[in-house]
């Protein structure tokens, strides 16, 4: 495995006036994972990066962190800290945030 | 697991001369991984879909398939079919295709 995780943030952006994650800021949060993974020294080992749609619009901002396929909803730039630390580091998912999928 | 397998395609464009996945045809790749897994029946279980660079670009066209994080690399839309049959169907990595990350 290339990266001990990997996260995919949907980027994706619809014609308006529809809804969806990359009008919902998704690439803030590309840039805010990246940069909270560099302040770990975790840049190599985890990766976070842009993707098209994840199919869950409904909860957007959304993103999938693999290999363990978890994905998250309603994220906000304030919230990667959090799961940067407990799951991405630590292997605990941050429950308040994750889709039942 | 929202997705018995997904696949990601990398469709990033950089500016020329660089090589990239995208301009080495990354979204007719895109195209052709979703018209095979309808044919299968399976564009519900698994999912392919576009991704911005997986930093694998000297290996373009690149993509990856989780949960197993298995990377390939100079895929063809000829090469699709055998991936979609043998790896995502029949859990058969591609050998001939896989990039040895």
């Amino acid at each position: 495995m290339k990266f001990k995780k990997h996260v995919f943030i949907c980027t994706n952006q619809k014609d308006a006036p529809k809804k969806s994650c990359g009008t919902e800021r998704g690439l803030e949060l590309v840039e805010t994972f990246k940069q909270e993974l560099t302040k770990h020294g975790l840049q190599k080992d985890i990766r976070a990066q842009r993707a098209g749609c994840l199919d869950a619009c409904a909860f957007g901002p959304s993103l999938v962190v693999y290999p363990e396929g978890t994905y998250y909803g309603n994220v906000q730039p304030s919230d990667v800290a959090e799961i940067v630390e407990s799951h991405l580091i630590n292997d605990q998912p941050v429950e308040r945030l994750k889709l039942n999928f």
